[in-house]
C-alpha cells in the first residue's frame, strides 16, 4: 500500500482477496505497509489490484517467504529501536550483561555498554537454559532492574522473551523483544510477539538453514509487524575449539534475499572472550548493520556466560574499533545523547 | 518412595530438605516415585533421609540429568498408554497418519495401521510447518476425529502438542502427549506437558546432542511426570541423500545412560518410503523398544509428508517384519484385541 | 560386453569410441566387462555399438558415476576375496585387530575372529594417524605377519594401503586392499589400487556424501576393477557421545544406487565396545552384506583403538548374532572350512 | 638451535636425544632451527640440553603439536616466498585463476591480479576432482605456462600439488606448494612437500577440526620445513546456501595456538562471486594474514569453479579493499615492483 493508504482502502483489497478464494496478511511496518496474498496467482492477477485506491504496487513473488523478501522489497529497511536505527547506513552497538542479575550489576554493566559506544542495552530477565538446575533469569523483577536502568542511563532496552504467557508482561517493559536461537521455530511464540506491537530480533537457530530462518521471521510478518532483525550468532558444527561456529557468510547472503537488518553476536557464537573483538571486526566489516555484545563488570561472578563476557581492556579495544572501523566501509557510529 | 508411600510421607521429605536450603523435585511414574534434590550434597547426607519412612533409596547422582538417569534408576521403565505398554520386554508399533485430514482419511489410517499390528494410533491435529502458508492441522476438529476412530478401531492415541496454551485440550483427548523435534527446548511446553498427567513422547531436537535431549527429559520430569518415551527421529548432517540421518546408536547409547524407554521414527527420519522397511528392521535389531511409522491410505493426496507415507506392499513387508523380527532379538510384539 | 567376449572384440568397441572423438574405460570384475562411453551421447547413438561382436548391450546412464552405478547394472554384484563372497544373498564376517603389533598378537586375534564365525582376517600394517607421533604400524614386517597368520588359520587377508607408493608391495600380500576414511579423496591412491588386481574396500570419508563416494568408487572402476566393496563407518557431526554417527540408512541408500556390496564398521563409527554388538545387529538387519570388526586378545594394552576392540563375552554375544540374525533377513553366514 | 648453530652442534644434540631412547625432528625456517623431542620428558631434563652449544632454549610443550605450537614458539612467524612475505605485519594478496588452461588464459588473469594488488599469483596445473570425468588440469603443461607468465609479469607462483609422485616435478616450477583441502590428511604427501625445500599452504580439510589441521601441519614441520601457513576455506555443514561454512574464528583461535600465518579463501568457501569481496573484507578485518582469491579473464567460460572467480566491477572493488582496509586493522598490503 501506499504511504497515505487509509484502513478502508487496506480492507477493500483484503475482502476483495478473500472473496476470490485467498488468504491476505497485513504487515505493517513504521514505512510500509504490505500485504502478502496466498492462493491461485492466475486468478489475483485477473483481480487487478493495482487500480485499486491506495495500492502502491503488486509484485510476484516466487520465494517460499514473501513479506521479508527482498525480491518484494528491494530497498533495505532500518528497523527504530525508541528511536534508535538499525539499517544500511550505519553501525550500531547493542551491549549488556547476558543475564540480569541484580540492580548494582545491570547498572555497572550498562554504563560499561554506554561509555563503549553501545546505543542499545541488552539484558535477559526471563533465560531459557538447557538445565532445568541452571539459573533461569529474575524474571519480572529482572525486566524492573532493566526499565530503572534504562531511566538513569538512558539506553533503550532489548530483552529476551522466552513463552508465549510472557509476551505481554515483556512487552510492556521492553523496547524490543528478542527470540533466542532454541527458540527460532517456536511458531506460537513467533505469533505472539507478531502481535505485540514492537521491534522483534530473531535469532537464528544454531541448526536453522538460511531459509528456515526466513520462515520465522515471515511467522512474525504474518501477524502484522516488519520491524524485524535477524541475528546471526553461530550454527552448530563438528568444530568444537569454539562454543558454535559464526557463519559470517550469512550477513551478505540475508542481504541479497531479504531487506530486514541483521546483527552479529560475536559473544554467543564464539563463546570466548578473546575472540569477541576480532570477531566483531570482521562483522562490522562484512556488513553487518548491529553487533550485539555481553558485558560485565565482574565476568568471573557472572551468573550466565561469563566466560565470554567483555570488560577492561577488550571492552576498550571493542570501544576503539567501533568507532574507527564502520567508516571504513562506509557507515557512522550510531550515538546517544549522553 | 517406596511403593506404599504416603502422601504425608513423601510430604516430610520434601519439607526435610526444603528446611536444609535445597530444592526437591517431586516425579511420580506408574510405578515409583522419585525425589530429586538439588543442593549443597554434603548437606544432605547429613539428614540420613533414608531413615524417614517410606523411602526406599537414597542415591547420588553426578551426570547433569537426575531423574532420567540410569544412574539413579537401573531397571529399565515401561511407560504404559491407556493399558499398551512400551518397555524393555516387549516390542510396540505405533502407526497413523502424519495429519489427520478427514474421518475418512484417518479411519482408514487407522484400520491399516491396526492390520499391520500397531497398538497405538499417531496422528497429527496441530501441526508445526517450517512455513506459515503450509497446512497447520486442523487444531481441536481433528482431536475429536481421532478421539472417534479410537472408539472404532479400538487403538489409544499419540498426539502432537505444539504450544503450551493447547496442553490442556489436547490432554483432554489424547493417551499420550508428543513433543516434535523443534519443540524439544521449548521449556514452557516442557513443563505444560510435564504437569499434564499423560504419557509423553519427547522426540530429539534434530540438533540436539545425546545430553541436550536428557536434559529437556528432565524438565518434564521436574514437573512430576515420569512416563516419558523419547524419540530418535533423525539429527542434521551435511548428508542431503535422506531428510534426516538417523542416529541409530543413539538408542543403545540412550539406554546405558537413561531408565526411560526409546522409539524410533523410520519416517521422518529417512523422509523415503522406501527406506522405512529396512530402517524398521535396524530399529528392532538395535533394541529400540518400538517405532512410530506414517501410513496413509492414499499417500499421493497427503497433506503432508505424503513421500515417507507406507501403503500395500510396503505396509504388508512391515506387517511381516514387526512379526517375526522382535522374537530374533528376544521381545515379543504387542497387540491388542481385535 | 557379454560373458564370452574377447580381448579383441573388446578393443574394437574401444577404438571405435575413440575414433568417434569419446573415451571408452574398460573395468572388468569376475563376472562381467562394462565399457564406459564419455563424450558425445548423440553421436555414440550412431554408431550402433549393440551390434558389434561381443557387445551384450548398451545402456545410457545418467548417474556423474557410471561403472558403478546400479541404473547401468540393475543385478547385484557379488565380490569374491580369494574365494570369499560378499554379495545379496550371504552375510561375512570379517574380523581382525586394528593393528598388527606382534606374530602372537595376530595369531591369537586371527583365531579369535575365526571361531567368532570370520570368514576374513582384518588388520592393519600400515597406519594412517592423525599425530606424526602415534604408532604408525610395522609396515611390510606386519604384512609378513599377516601372511603367516593366513597361512595357519585359513583366512584371507584385508588390509590398508595409505600410499600410491605402497600399492604394489601391500597387494603382493594381501587378499583385498582396503583404502582408509582419510584417503577416500585421495585420487592417486584410488587409482592405483584400480590397477593393482586385488579386489578394494572402499571406506566412506568421514565427511563425504553418498555421491562422493560413489564418484571415488568409480575413480577405481575406471582404471578396469569392478571388484569393489563399499564401506560405511561413520560421518562426522555435532554429535559427541560417539566417535562418529553410524549413518545406517546408507546401506539401503546405497543397494539403490549401486551394484556394489556395502559393507558396516560398528567397531571405528561408535568408537566404543559397548555398541560393537547392537551397531551389528542394525547393520545385519539393515540389508549390509557384511560387517568389519575389531578384535583383540588384550584390549587394554592395544596399541590402536582398544576401547572398541571385542575380547571374551561381548565377542561371544557377536559369535550368537552372526549366526542367528542373517537367517532373519533372508541371508546366510559365509563360513571357512576349518 | 640459535641463529649460529652449525650443523654439528645440530647433531649433537640430537644423538644425545637418541641415545637417550628418545626421536629428535630437526625442522628449519628460514629464521631459526626447532628440534622437536618425543619421548621421556623426565629423562630429556636430565640431560641439560640448554648447556649444549648453539641450543637456544629448551621448552616444555604439552599441545599434541609441538613444532607448530605458538606455546613453542610465541612470536608470530613470517614465510617469505621468494621474497614476498606473509606474514603478521603485512597483508597479501594471492590471486589467479583457479586452473591454468591456455597460455592467454593464465597471462590474462596474472595481469588482472596483479593490477588488483596480489604479490603472488595462484593457479593450479594439477587438480584433485571428486569426477573422475572432470578436467584434471594440464599438468606439467600447465606448470610451464605458470613459469612463462611469472618471467612476464614478476609474480612468485603457488600451486597445488595432489601426490606424493609429483612434489618433485612441482617443486621444480612453483615458489610455494599447496596441499588442497581434500588432501590435508593425505599423510604421504604431506611428509613429502616438508621434504621438498619449498614453503608449503595447507588448507584446512573441509571436515577437519582445528587440533587435526594443526596434527597435519606437524606432519610437514617434522620432515625439517617450517616454511608453512594454513589457509581456512570453509567448513562442510548443514548450510547449502553456501559451498561451504566459512569459519572466520579459525583465525584468531589459530593465531593463539600456533606462530603459522594464517589465509582465508574467500573464493572457494562461499562458491558465489557476490561473496568474495564481503568475505575478503571479513578475513581482512578479522586479522588474516593473506587471502587466496579466484580471477579469471571470462569466468563464464571458466573450465574449473567459475561462478566464484571475480572479473570487471567486482575486481575493482576487491583492489580498492586491499587498497585501504588493511591500514585500519594496522597492516600494510604487500606489493611487488611492477
Amino acid at each position: 500500500m501506499g504511504p497515505g493508504a487509509t484502513a478502508e482502502e487496506l480492507d477493500a483489497v483484503v475482502q476483495t482477496v478473500q472473496a476470490a478464494g485467498g488468504s491476505a496478511f497485513v504487515s505493517r511496518g513504521v514505512h510500509r505497509t504490505i500485504v502478502g496474498l496466498v492462493g491461485d496467482v492466475e486468478q489475483f492477477e485477473s483481480l487487478n489490484l493495482k487500480a485499486y485506491p491506495g495500492v502502491a504496487d503488486v509484485v510476484r513473488i516466487s520465494a517460499p517467504y514473501k513479506l521479508v523478501s527482498r525480491e518484494n522489497h528491494p530497498a533495505m529497511s532500518t528497523v527504530y529501536v525508541s528511536g534508535v536505527p538499525i539499517g544500511p547506513d550505519t553501525f550500531t552497538l547493542i551491549a549488556g550483561p547476558c543475564a540480569v542479575e541484580s540492580p548494582e550489576q545491570t547498572l555497572a554493566a550498562a554504563q560499561m555498554a554506554k561509555s563503549a559506544g553501545a546505543a542499545l542495552l541488552r539484558g535477559g530477565a526471563y533465560k531459557p537454559r538447557t538445565s532445568p538446575y541452571a539459573f533461569q533469569g529474575l524474571g519480572e523483577k529482572g525486566l524492573q532492574i532493566l526499565a530503572e536502568v534504562r531511566t538513569e542511563v538512558g539506553l533503550p532496552i532489548v530483552t529476551e522473551v522466552v513463552d508465549a504467557h510472557d509476551v505481554d508482561i515483556v512487552a510492556s517493559y521492553a523496547d524490543m523483544l528478542q527470540i533466542g536461537t532454541r527458540n527460532m521455530q517456536n511458531f506460537g511464540l513467533l505469533q505472539a510477539v507478531g502481535s505485540a506491537g514492537k521491534p522483534v530480533m530473531l535469532k537464528r537457530g544454531m541448526n536453522a538453514t538460511i531459509e528456515e530462518w526466513l520462515m520465522a521471521a515471515e511467522y512474525v510478518a504474518q501477524r502484522g509487524n516488519l520491524d524485524i532483525v535477524l541475528c546471526e550468532r553461530g550454527i552448530r558444527t563438528f568444530e568444537t575449539a569454539t562454543r558454535n561456529t559464526l557463519d559470517i557468510s550469512a550477513v551478505p547472503v540475508m542481504h541479497s534475499l531479504s531487506h530486514l537488518p541483521v546483527v552479529v553476536d560475536p559473544s554467543h557464537s564464539g563463546g570466548r572472550r578473546d575472540l569477541v573483538v576480532p570477531l566483531s571486526r570482521a562483522a562490522i566489516a562484512v556488513g553487518a548493520d548491529a553487533i550485539i555484545v555481553d558485558v560485565h563488570p565482574d565476568p568471573g561472578a557472572a551468573l550466565c556466560d561469563g566466560p565470554q563476557a567483555l570488560v577492561d581492556t577488550d571492552l576498550d579495544e571493542l570501544a576503539h574499533v567501533v568507532r574507527t572501523l564502520p567508516q571504513a566501509v562506509g557507515r557512522s557510529l550510531v550515538l546517544v545523547d549522553s
